[in-house]
């Protein structure tokens, strides 16, 4: 691919149509405005590598940081972050999980962010902010609590903190079965006594959890996207393996129980791509709300099916299957952190059941 | 329901928009003429009851046997078998499997159909001829062998039968798990000399391997419809009980894992549901032969997929569920006979890596 | 088998070394006493036919209330009614479980047991009281409240009713699937005052949860050692099948999958022997309190892999499988009951989540 | 643990009973002599951590090494590299993998040994030669062929090489997943006209095959025993994590399906624990041949349970459970290879079918 079309490329994601502060004309400078539904086919695509999504600019967390800012930021934040992100100049990580607490419900973290004249102060420590590792990354977009007393989801608030601010600390990649995900990794980071200016607040204090729910909902599509990706480039390998490699005297296509794995394999992922097509589009016609049930499917389906594929993959390419000379072991790993990031499983299966039950109270 | 809106409907299933030997004029007589996605809601409503599609004319093998008359049928067959099956006024049967060989390769079938001058003399055993046991059951459309030394896939042959023609032997129904599944069981029947008009043979000597390829496409996917309908029923029962009984001091739906579990058997039945819509309207779209990956996808998925959602409704119910004081286990018998009726689950499995490997090949 | 070693076999399973009321002497009356362990290879050999258990005096429930009437019988009791029970001559049934309540939770249960004078009056409606149905049946082991004030556990006593008691109503055969399990059946009974003599009383009021654990341990070990003798049943079938039925010009067992899945039947099932006579030997060793946990981990394990291997025997025997013409049908109807039967899967892995934990307390 | 109880230890496993060439007084030297069930629970204690094989000289792939050296070593071989091996002194490698070949089968292999005069010259090039990029390593035990004509299972002979000698490169570590196994690793190995002493030969020419069956039973169950120790670990900390972690505002272990979760893990680890421990007393009470169908079904089945707990146990540790931070990401890697190593599942499913196949065939 040349560099001008990867440049082109770069805005692919920008959904210019969403209504964003940026007013009219602002679209053609956020691009061509695909729709989830539509963004859902390249997704997949990007998704076949592990660097893709970066060279088209579309990876996480910086696409979920995008629609955060497209959203929810004033033309002042969209001109000063949004733009230059879209233009790949800078990189963006999200810091929201806290290691003491079970960050999985937002309404336990601690980390706080104090009014403090005209700048906010924040004291806490993250970890898992993806992107953070990342020498280009300039943008931190912190999620905190400004008012400890207020009614449960109003506490907390979301933050744009540039990342060379004094008192910003990156301490440590953290490693996901021994890789350490470079150069985008997975940070831990201390924030002491960071001040920032007031208006590098989110729609304003106590919006946090707002914010991270309208958030979380094109995000983890993105991430189901790519997986339909790694799995359909885990299926080709391994046929392709099967093809080729002989043993015991047969092609392994020959062998036992090789077709009808192959095949369920098939099913299963056809089955979600479409699951995850579908939530793409209901966000469309519906909006985050309306889709979330669809949505919480797919995140749970999504990465359960992309395991299964690239476990097999592995297997059927022996001991290399599991080392560093195929990406097979590389996808896996991502995959298998998508049972946990954006949501662990258990907490989507219960937003399913929820929804389930009260469509049976009716 | 009223009468009148049942006989009304009566006609829902058949696609007048199918070339057929009625000519102009003849699609008012077959009825409104649903595709096979519009049909594909209907058929999951039905299947949400043992006995909806029976009311609705829509059960099977009628449904199969209506399409292969439509597909394949002379005007004069048409109006002697498809017109009055369409009104209610008979039901039918197919007669294909056989006891002796394993029948989901159709090139075993050992059954004989002679000519002999202006008639056809049809020999041999037949069983899991569904419809067969029904009083009202005129039709059989039996599936045979009219030359043994043709090229393997041209020995076949299928012609329709008077169930009252003398030599037709209606010997046993085949239990299901204990069900005999009356009014339209599954009867063994045996052929002896039993002699029929030549012109009853379908579309001619040597295209019953091409009919039966063309009957199952649909025949597959209506049975597969019914089944994501059977799961919803399951869904719902199931539902119903966890939220109105309790053990151990709690409501079941308060219980352990049965959110989780609801959760999975609801991501479960979407992904099939769209996998099954989506295969009718590849049907639509690009025909039985570009479907067929497709619709051993969803032939495969959706009988797996309801047996499971099911086993947890009785699991649910308890002892009740597995009794015949609910619907549950009926419908589970009927879903299981689905891994093995219309092919096996192997042999679809064997059809979907085929086409696996293919496309790698390219 | 000739009759005269049925007849010996008879008393195979009672297990006169238990501590009992005929004292000395009774050993010999009662049978060669063999410990759980080895009746485990013996309730295997048995299971592998619906009625072999019933041949050698050896069903669900006679060999449970046997272990009753054994443990906690007067000597009046046991003459009254187990040595007629070993004997062959009369059968028996267990009136635990009710329609209105769920019998998991055996605190549930509605029947009300009276003290009138020199009687108890019962009156209740029960069902699944397995072997009522049987013309032979002789007694109830009948299970009610005698104190409806009395702490949450001593409410409830057991009762040796006779089933021909005026009052005693044998309603109706409960089908599983489409089975009615005849002779033994599931019945529903109705108890409308029902007068017995207070010396039928089992070990005394509010001795009856008490009486139930004891019963349930040994029971549920019966079940899974006969699941066991099923589950090799399915596999000698399926592999018999395989080696003679040719599809698609070879043999099943040269296809696909069909040896990696045997193989995986195997396993499964090898594991789950060794687990049910580990039971078996701590229940000797240990007794029913200290084994329960083994004991719980055996009746979730058996049923599930029973159910496995007998699903893939009957996958194999196509629709032959599905159909009464085999026995498999109705062997997995009867494990999938064990599901649910002397304890729900649900019950019985809060037992061994609950020991799980209370060790990592310590 | 004191230095001196694990110098003491260091002997555990070398069975000093095995048949060996050091004849009477050799016990003494070689240790207690522990059979293969004794062995089995210290195994298991010492699975539960990554290091402790080694601080034990019990991990792989030394003990299966020192197990090949006593059953067909010479007492020179045995004196030369056996006791430094048991004395902690030196370390070792096996050789028998190659990258261009399925070398599950071992017929494939390709590395050549070729006799000239006094000596054996190597070439070829080898992988996941575990132990192999340990400084310490000394003895690497190298499969090749001695005749490229002979029948097919006597091409292979088994050879001891000086890990010093000139031409041999270690030239990287594999990696699996993220992991590099320090410091024993897997090593990418050539060897370039490696020359050795024909004595080095074990057992003589052409009996490489053999001495590999040999190997790989213990070898295999070995590694069994270890991975349910390391499912007890995985346990443990799941356990202890549910009791202390809050989400939601409840610990986890009351939340949902975790009860019911965890019960799933401890029967399949108690299954497989006494499938373990079955195959380890039949190895020592029936020998290798006659115990290999066991010993393929532990092999199947550990990594399996193994996998399943430690993924559930990482899933209860959110993304720290993925993490370098606990030991479980390791610990899963580990068993994941294990599907692989020392044969992959289908190989042993392949070998249990055969066995199932052949007893029916009886």
């Amino acid at each position: 691919m040349q560099l001008d079309s990867a440049i082109r490329a770069r805005k692919l994601f920008s959904n210019g149509k969403i209504q964003n502060s940026l007013g009219e004309g602002g679209g053609q400078l956020l691009g061509p405005g695909l729709s989830n539904l539509e963004y859902g086919h390249l997704g997949e695509i990007m998704g076949r590598s592990v660097w893709a999504p970066q060279i088209f600019n579309c990876g996480a967390p910086d696409t979920g940081n995008m629609e955060v800012l497209l959203r929810y930021g004033t033309k002042d934040q969209l001109e000063q972050w949004l733009i230059p992100l879209l233009d790949g100049q800078i990189r963006s990580g999200f810091a929201m999980t806290e290691p003491q607490v079970a960050s999985s419900d937002a309404t336990n973290i601690e980390c706080s962010i104090k009014r403090d004249g005209d700048s906010y102060i924040i004291n806490g420590i993250k970890w898992w902010t993806s992107g953070a590792m990342d020498p280009r990354c300039k943008l931190l977009i912190v999620m905190g609590k400004t008012d400890f007393d207020a009614p449960k989801h109003k506490q907390q608030s979301m933050i744009l903190v540039d990342a060379k601010t004094p008192g910003v600390h990156i301490k440590r990649p953290l490693m996901v079965f021994g890789f350490d995900d470079a150069p985008h990794g997975h940070a831990e980071v201390s924030f002491q006594n960071v001040r920032v200016p007031t208006k590098n607040i989110l729609l304003g204090e106590g919006r946090g959890f707002e914010i991270a729910q309208g958030r979380l909902g094109p995000g983890r599509l993105h991430h189901c996207m790519r997986l339909v990706g790694a799995a359909e480039r885990g299926m080709q390998m391994m046929t392709e393996r099967a093809l080729q490699r002989k043993v015991f005297g047969k092609l392994i296509a020959e062998q036992g129980s090789f077709l009808s794995d192959i095949a369920k394999c098939r099913v299963e992922l056809e089955k979600t791509r479409l699951l995850v097509l579908e939530a793409a589009d209901q966000l469309d016609r519906l909006g985050n709300k309306k889709a979330r049930g669809t949505i919480a499917m797919a995140k749970v389906a999504t990465p359960t099916m992309a395991l299964q594929v690239l476990d097999m993959a592995m297997q059927v390419h022996g001991a290399l299957g599991l080392s560093s000379d195929t990406v097979l072991s590389h996808l896996w790993a991502t995959a298998r952190t998508l049972r946990i990031a954006d949501g662990p499983d258990e907490v989507h299966l219960g937003t399913i059941a929820k929804l389930e039950l009260r469509r049976s109270r009716l």
